[in-house]
């Protein structure tokens, strides 16, 4: 273990803004959240408020949830974003972030940003000073390394004079802030070889090093998907959390995709390291400036079977609707003790079985088992799993989570389960 | 042929400056050039003098070849690049470049310049107006469109309105000041295909529109390559001659390496349309501040090749070195006029074979066959080619260009070879 | 020009049996289409008849369309395959296919087989002597060269003494049957490099330089494609004709891709060298042992599209319907003596314009300018053509070649397609 | 941990017949090399004697270390291979490898056979039954699967019936032999995806499932590599070891790769699960027929270094050299207990640090950790490693394994290192 697990010695849980609100959330939104993390889901474990992309931007949500294209952002001297204070006006006068994270903080909750790995386009062709050099901006950004997606930042050249000191320039800021959380955004999906000029692994050093000398604990986040498997061993030595998959939304084909993609990782799940499967699309989503989204186009067994893939893999929950607007059977998915007990004290999760049809899934919380079985398809089907090879062939009386059902189990356990439904057992 | 061959009916004979002087040409060095040209080259049929990249970057040179990053480029109000003053002082008070294409023309010579594809990234970020609209450049900017090599633009994006009326607004400009020729940059050796979002294509099919309608006739050159093979119908329906090479200099393995070029482009040879070898990087190239560079380091044979290849092949023939240094051997290389008379009035050329050992070539003006044999081993070597099959049993006097020498041939051509070194013979 | 394309000075008329028989042919019925040929196509200029795979194969066809895997095959005691004799009698007694082509001959056409590259693998196990050598043909198999869909054959390696020895004995065989073109399968879909082990390319010189040698005519035509464009210059060099798609079969989105392929291959279209799109999937086609098949899914408009295309383009064509089943309006498609003047005397074809919806090609026989209009989508539509730029603005009377209808134009030429549908007119 | 794991709880100790024999091994040297194991190797934990490739082919040698192609294999009348008596004399009269591993047994050791994965050719043309059914070879080999680099079997198709019954056929066989471990070649390199037609998983899962019911315990080991990271999750579900390389030779670039093959495996090193290292290519490699080969070509320190860093990275120890013409050296390197003790006691190992001149790896037996430290330059450098991090602040005494040497460190452990050498510290 790093010391920069410490940080995150269970999985992230929290909420963040994008699925709701995409570029354009705003403050009262954000505290808004907050509030009720503090009233409904704080006591079951969740702690993270995350403000996502583009705060920086006062247009941001013009063009609904596209960008931009190069926007004036807002920046200090140095080439450094803040808030747009049309959106966050606890930020003026310089204020930052800090009226929000300390009234998060306040709560008893912890909070977080978005930022793009880079330096602002705007800061380089104006020419804007690093904080703390008399090294110009425009000497740091690499000639060949933009984000496909968003014109905001040019990415940082590591082997240039001043990289690591704008790096540190940005969370000394972040720190002085109060932030806990930072997801670094266009970084992840990148394969670093020695023949690529750019490399995704040298900015990734440079902020590890930046957090690790700013003063204050941060989960380290990065985006977007999917990450690289080659890259594992760095990421998991420099990152708390990585996304495995690009962008994911309340369709099915995409939930069933993951399925592959854990399987794939599952080996890295360890304390500090943990694959990130993405922001739970539940609930109130999509909200566009008239204040309406729709609620999540996942039937309720593709939720439990989302929730249940995401509990026992032991994935972060970042929970992605507009908290306020939660129904009890949201609601209820968020704060299953049983499965979040599994989640945040589980072990490294094992595969043990994938076909087109089904999937199973085993961890352990100390000895106990969990046995998680999935109906990959759109009929009503029966799944089991031989439980002899892996967990012998005592009796045990299984628990489904979802339901508190028990039955005895002896060898094999075996279920009914709803199209695209998973159950999941614990065995005593 | 396209309308847009006429111009260039035969393959086009000129000098660029870049090989000799990198991004740092100025105003006397075009001229002096021009001079020289007039008066030792013009006769022999070469009439293009071209100012390569940077021409608008009032810095260029001073990191030697490289290119400043993120540099303060020279354009008007309407974000169209103008020629440095310092650099080039006729271009004062708006007269761009029509001083110095107005005095080349006065020595019966053409003039052309480089441009980068795309809009300037200070044009954009500064949201200058493109000329006759209300549109500000930051709007047709691609977003996710770059050079891999140079920071001064942002690609174009066709899709745009106001992309059609850039490029229609720098070619007004370029028609205005009296252009014969654009070698435009970053543009070929991009694959187009449905999936990508980006494609070379829309750029050439703009700046094709915006030449056709500007009221003068110029010389269309992509560059850099390796051009595409599956785009060669395309290139050949926009542009007169593109580059299928990436940048050529003087040494033996780029030298070889164009044969398998050549190969591979030989049935694209037509009017108006040439696959372009590249600069001729002979005579005194690469120079720098101090006014120093060095003599081409290709051997005397492999300047024989070279001129033997890209004369048979009829690639356009523009001469790197700077002209006033040029000593005989490579005035004499530049003025074999049964070469050039090959060269600007073969037909499609026919590879007769290539190993790795040697190759041979064949190509007619009008009746008579020429046929060049290599050598390209590093030892002197004997090279055959059979004359049955596309020549006849015929007996011909072959007289070698380059020499002067006849024998008598029938059957079968035989050629003592220097190492790396060529003959071409012309069978009357 | 080659020698080789003498041969075939214009594209091949011809029938296969693939696409009404696919590996199951016999000799009647090889026979009965030479008959219609000879009584109904003869006199348009249609002259092949080639009888496709497996014809060494006694069991084919037991598995409908697929093949048999590691089958055993027919061959004599040098490993060449010859003739299975229950589907073709007159082959006994080693008379191979002498008295089939004989009787073709006699009818006043060619006869022409197909095989694949390669050495049978039963003689390769079974070490049968090379002929007229001491030479195993285990020692010339390839190690790594099989084919991806078919059993019967090891690639041929030429490095290995025997190679050319064992090419040059199956060629003397077919040459002594009386063999007038050979469709070799397996080897035009290849890309050869350096870098790899295995390269189609020596086996497509091993086999020009069989037919070279053999002491008779054939035309060389190579499959499956697509080809690649990069080999354009060596499939020319050494074939008549190359597949530029894979197996092309009876429905809308093969054709449509049909029109990019061609744009591509365009100006490779040569006297003796032609870019192959396959057979004509029309009339009585996909026939199992029942007799039964289906008529083509093709509609009239797109079956005019269909000869349309391959018309103007200069394809081979070469008829894949059972002839003794044509019905009036397929043989009215094969009988166009305009489309086929065309198609056997235009020049090297030009593609005016091609996007989503619509394309135009250009050809000209002699000084006469053929166009064709091509309507791409599923509605009908009105498809123009600009006459200007390469046909000038003289006024012409346009004969459209499907229904003879005239109309007067001058700068322009417009047409009302049929969803899917296609108009040639010829300008006089 | 998989039932299958539990043959091999670490780190499988052994010898390999290749590096010194290829594919010619005999009775006499492999019976010659478990005498000297039993010996001299055995006290300090080696057990595995293992015969390499074509142990039925009565030819292998015959082309020194190239594979006879198309070669007469020995087999049963089901095509199940069997050993070439002319090498194996004990194998006469149908006793295959049974008197050998009785003997080895015999000397308190376990014996371990090398195969192909797939079918013999020859089983398949000459259509033999598979064991027990009435099911040709024929109808179970794949039609699009054979090695690259090796003629003598097909792949297994595992969606045709037999296919299963065959492995099960031949692992029957082996268990009757006493075999204990299996070394299955053309299987790891392998990437299976859902689009390719062939799948390497397929036929991992047949073998895993023949072992399992075959009644005998065997060790599963795959080759060749490099493996897929992507498969690591099915690699460790189904076999004991799988290489991460390609053949491992005596040359120092080589061993330098294998520092970032570890790096990017090593997550994945857990009992009964080993990215294998391939064998060590020491002592006296290379024999051909005249009994001569050379002793490897790493120097002294290279061959520290590699023992180091199998050692560390806890990869299976198979010795490729000839055991009986070891010199002290060489000896001294296979019966290091301290190192064996890490290897085979330690956990999951974790590199530390590696850039172009250094790297360091860390691991623990218990709580008592081991720190590598490497010089991969060609010059003697020092190398240090912080402990804070991962050890603590703590003093400790640091013992040097292959020296002995002691010294007191604390924060830091720092070493001066021979060009491209290694030391591994214990620290207590």
């Amino acid at each position: 273990m790093y010391n920069k697990d410490k940080v995150a010695l269970t999985p992230p849980l929290g909420w963040n803004s994008w699925d709701c609100y995409g570029p354009a959330v705003n403050e009262e939104q954000l505290l808004g959240n907050a509030a009720y993390m503090a009233e409904h889901l704080k006591s079951h474990g969740w702690e993270y408020v995350v403000c996502d992309i583009q705060w920086y931007e006062p247009e941001a949500g013009k063009y609904h949830w596209d960008y931009n294209r190069f926007a004036q952002l807002c920046m200090d001297e140095n080439g450094r974003l803040l808030p747009a204070e049309n959106r966050f006006p606890s930020a003026a006068n310089g204020a930052g972030f800090k009226p929000i994270a300390d009234q998060v903080h306040a709560m008893g909750l912890k909070f977080g940003i978005h930022i793009m790995r880079g330096v602002p386009r705007l800061a380089v062709h104006n020419r804007l000073k690093i904080k703390g050099t008399d090294i110009s901006c425009h000497t740091i950004a690499h000639r060949n390394s933009i984000c496909a997606w968003n014109t905001d930042m040019y990415g940082v050249d590591a082997d240039r004079e001043g990289a690591q000191a704008y790096y540190d320039s940005i969370f000394e800021l972040y720190a002085s802030w109060g932030i806990d959380y930072v997801k670094v955004d266009d970084i992840c999906n990148v394969k670093a070889t020695p023949l690529e000029e750019y490399s995704a692994r040298r900015e990734i050093e440079m902020i590890r090093k930046a957090i690790d000398g700013c003063g204050r604990n941060m989960v380290l986040s990065l985006s977007p998907g999917p990450a690289v498997i080659k890259e594992a061993w760095h990421l998991a030595k420099h990152a708390n959390m990585w996304r495995i998959t690009d962008d994911f939304w309340d369709n099915w084909p995409s939930l069933l995709e993951m399925f592959w993609r854990c399987e794939v990782w599952q080996a890295h799940v360890k304390p500090g390291q943990y694959p990130d499967c993405d922001m739970l699309p539940l609930g109130h989503i999509s909200i566009t400036e008239d204040g309406k989204g729709h609620y999540t186009n996942f039937t309720k067994p593709e939720q439990v079977t989302l929730m249940t893939l995401w509990g026992i893999f032991r994935a972060p929950l970042i929970m992605g609707g507009e908290l306020r607007d939660n129904d009890a059977f949201t609601l209820s998915l968020l704060t299953n003790d049983e499965l979040l007990h599994l989640n945040q004290h589980g072990g490294t999760p094992l595969q043990l079985f994938r076909d087109e049809t089904k999937a199973a899934w085993l961890n352990f919380v100390g000895e106990t088992p969990y046995i998680a079985l999935f109906n990959l398809q759109a009929e009503p089907a029966e799944v089991s799993a031989s439980l002899t090879e892996l967990v012998g062939d005592a009796s045990y009386t299984a628990v489904e989570l979802w339901t508190g059902e028990t039955t005895a189990v002896q060898g094999e356990i075996t279920a009914q389960l709803e199209p695209h439904g998973a159950k999941i057992f614990k065995l005593i």
